[in-house]
Parts: structure tokens; C-alpha cells; sequence
């Protein structure tokens, strides 16, 4: 899987579990510690997000990043 | 696990991978398309690295980022 594959496909895991959470962006970018013009981006796989970041977004969501990487990489 | 230890215990998988397969640090770089300098820090936890140099190092040692983080999880 190239690069930006693994960024969109790592934001559309987000964007779902954040939904799944009843979070607005906004919300979710406060919970995260992180401003909330970042997270659109991020969803739509546009930011490659380093692996601090990534671990701000998994424990904001009370998951784990090998449990993303699971989601994203099955589905092949 | 904050955002230090993130790096640190993927730092120690990618080294402990690496030697698994015999790579010297300079190979390694050059199989990932990285500079050799940049191995050392990486595997050291002292590169905030991003999501898309962490896939190259992935594919570099023929494995997957969910098992990486499932390794470095696990271990609590």
C-alpha cells in the first residue's frame, strides 16, 4: 500500500470512529489537543500526521493505533 | 502510553526487526529509500516520524504497521 493510500485510508478510520462516537470535529479536536482546522484534513487523508499525533487521535477515541492499522489494512 | 513511549518502543520494534533479518543500518536505509543517518535516531524513539515514513519502514522489513503496534501494545 503506497504512502497516500495509508493516509486516507488511516483518516477515513478516524472520520468513522469519531462518528461512531457522537463527536462533532470540533469536539473531537479538543479532546485530542488539537485545533480543530487539523482535523478535516486529516480525514480526508490530506496531513501525513506523525506517529505523536496519530497516538493523540487513537487515546482521544479510547482505541488503539494497532486496532486502526488492523481496520485499514484488512480492508484491502 | 504518551507520546514519547510511542516512539521509543517503535524505535526498539523496527531494530528488533531489522537485526532479525540481518540488515545493517545502512542497508536498511537504502531498502526504505531514507537516508542511513536517519535509522538511528528513528530506532533510538528520537524522530517524531510520520505516518508515511513509518509505511516505508514497514514494507522495508515485508511486515505491517498493525503488527508493529501490536507488538509495542502488548508490551505494558
Amino acid at each position: 500500500m503506497d504512502d497516500g493510500e495509508i493516509m486516507k485510508r488511516f483518516g477515513q478510520q478516524i472520520r468513522r470512529l469519531r462518528l461512531e462516537r457522537g463527536l462533532s470535529q470540533e469536539a473531537f479536536a479538543a479532546k485530542c489537543g488539537l485545533h480543530r482546522t487539523y482535523i478535516g484534513p486529516i480525514e480526508r487523508g490530506e496531513k501525513n500526521i506523525t506517529l505523536a499525533t496519530a497516538n493523540k487521535l487513537a487515546q482521544a477515541l479510547g482505541t488503539k493505533l494497532s486496532t486502526i492499522f488492523l481496520g485499514l489494512e484488512d480492508d484491502n
